[in-house]
């Protein structure tokens, strides 16, 4: 452990507190120091379950987490409902941020929270986990070569995830009281991600939702597509699917003039200790269009730290810096959040119009 | 060779005759009886370069090929505008006709063609080659089986290569009194096949143009993006993506509810000999989420001949049936040629209603 590790506190035991939790105890500069959760018998089942150390304190209320003052920075993986009250009372409270996606149900409500961070000088950072994959930082390498892959002209991704008959009853995915964004907050908010990601976050032009969409009795998106088309320079369209309905994909391909790239697992590699991404550049038919000159190439990158720890590494580095050097909150993850956001909102609009395309 | 081949005539010395020569030579139920061009100068030139037998008849016309009482069946790559004319007087001359796509500039047209054949009880097919791979009917059998895929939900597909200034400027495919239906027609024909191949040809209820299209000076496109929706029994999406701007990609994805497959080379295997396709179904998170159960599983099918011979060697067979033993014409092939037509004239009409749906 480093020197003066930031301090975590997490607030709601949901399955992927355990995996933050894990996450927290594996980066360098991090450690757990309080979970708190509605009740705490239900705090100390989670610490029992993932064999937490018994210097992390146990609490049974989300507000003593927020009063420790022994707490730097806050992991909340609540019901997106629950985003502003308890994002903005841990901002006001000094606490650092790491907020679940989706970051919140409009940009409005993101927009107060960001500003609540802004104004009590604490770092903001979304869950995303996957932009903190080494793969991730060697496949923007490729993309930023001019010629192998070219300016992009297309990307394709997909989040799907096929759930049970006793998630579309009762998990709080479903709710429209709870997580009224549904599929299009919890799977989509990876695609519009990727791609942002992959133009630079760059705003797409205008956004269109496109006519499959579905919805449970209660409204909530249970599976929609969009098209997401950008004007200049070049004029990139992408598409996205995210679905409860479908099997496990998590496909992104990214296709430019001169090359293309594929990931079936952009989202959660398959494996955390390693990661790889398929590319073609150059590709041309070999005589009579018979076969092709050359087949996709695998670059596989090894990840010394799963993703989720390299994300709270990240975080703890920069409110190291807030806390310890005097340095300012650092705007590029809060402007990814607030973007991702703004796209997200705008095809839950377009959906809400009927597919009607709605500009940016 | 097995007795009484199927002679083949071929009109139109295009690149891509060089590979339908070639393919009729190695298909034991074909054999290549004449070719024609506008030029006998062409003609020569194109037996020279393909090393064509001295028995393959040479003319200087492609009524001469017709007119040919030696010639069975007729293969016609000529420009689409070409082919209502030249397909009728194959089929009243009682050539059976392989006919390459796209069939014809609309429906409407298509459908002159079909009769004429019916009415002269020759074969119709048109030159779809990946349709005839072994590979698909193999991965047919996947999507088959109840339970590795589960009904299809999402389907995908590419077909893009990027395009010389040369090609802008001067191919066929970018005129629109040649080949007015631009990329959609060449490259788009491909994705529409795919999706109506994996729903076992039943044709969607709408379909729509999506924002990203690109038409050159003349109005002929260059690059577009449709969505197709079936309605009942389950409510399946595709999207398609083709284009003349981008770097060479067949990505064809298909994602049910218990599985999912990727082909990143469903048009043209990467070789001839051998072709795949990877699978992954069941799939789960390991605990935490940090990893999954399964990765994808390739399957990979040998390919005794290469699949434009296996097409060959379909329609010889049905050829011979008619000729040899008084079947009559198969209605299978017009009829996948039919429907797939019909959506690519939907898409058509989509993009010239500035993206509006159009049911079918």
């Amino acid at each position: 452990m480093a020197e003066n590790p930031v301090r975590f506190g997490i607030i709601g035991c949901a399955g992927i507190a355990g995996k933050l939790a894990r996450a927290i105890s594996l980066a360098p500069n991090a450690t757990l120091t309080a979970i708190g959760s509605r009740s705490m018998e239900k705090a100390q089942t989670f610490a029992a379950k993932h064999k937490l150390p018994e210097s992390v304190k146990i609490y049974g209320s989300y507000d003593q987490v927020l009063d420790d003052p022994d707490v730097d920075a806050l992991y909340i993986p609540l019901p997106t409902t629950l985003h502003l009250h308890w994002a903005l009372l841990a901002a006001n409270n000094k606490k650092h941020l790491l907020l679940e996606k989706p970051t919140a149900l409009d940009v409005a409500e993101l927009d107060q929270i960001i500003e609540a961070c802004q104004s009590n000088g604490v770092q903001f950072m979304d869950g995303t986990m996957w932009l903190h994959n080494p793969r991730t930082a060697r496949l923007k390498l490729l993309l930023s070569d001019s010629t192998t892959i070219g300016p992009i002209n297309f990307v394709h991704s997909t989040s799907t995830g096929l759930q049970t008959d006793e998630f579309f009853e009762s998990n709080i995915r479903v709710k429209p009281d709870l997580d009224a964004l549904g599929a299009l907050g919890d799977m989509g908010w990876y695609c519009i991600a990727a791609s942002l990601w992959a133009k630079d976050y760059q705003l797409p032009a205008t956004v269109t939702a496109l006519p499959d969409f579905t919805r449970n009795a209660a409204g909530v998106i249970l599976s929609c597509s969009a098209s997401l088309q950008w004007d200049q320079p070049n004029q990139t369209h992408a598409t996205i699917h995210c679905s409860f309905l479908s099997h496990t994909t998590m496909d992104l391909a990214i296709c430019g003039s001169n090359g293309s790239v594929h990931l079936k697992d952009f989202i959660i590699p398959y494996k955390e200790t390693s990661a790889s991404f398929e590319f073609t550049s150059g590709a041309k038919f070999v005589d009579l269009h018979i076969g092709w000159n050359v087949t996709p190439e695998e670059v596989r990158v090894d990840c010394e730290l799963p993703q989720e720890v390299v994300m709270v590494q990240e975080l703890a580095r920069l409110v190291q810096g807030i806390r310890d050097c005097g340095s300012s909150p650092s705007s590029k993850w809060p402007e990814i959040s607030r973007k991702t956001q703004l796209v997200l909102d705008a095809v839950n609009k377009s959906i809400e119009l009927g597919c009607k395309p709605v500009c940016l």
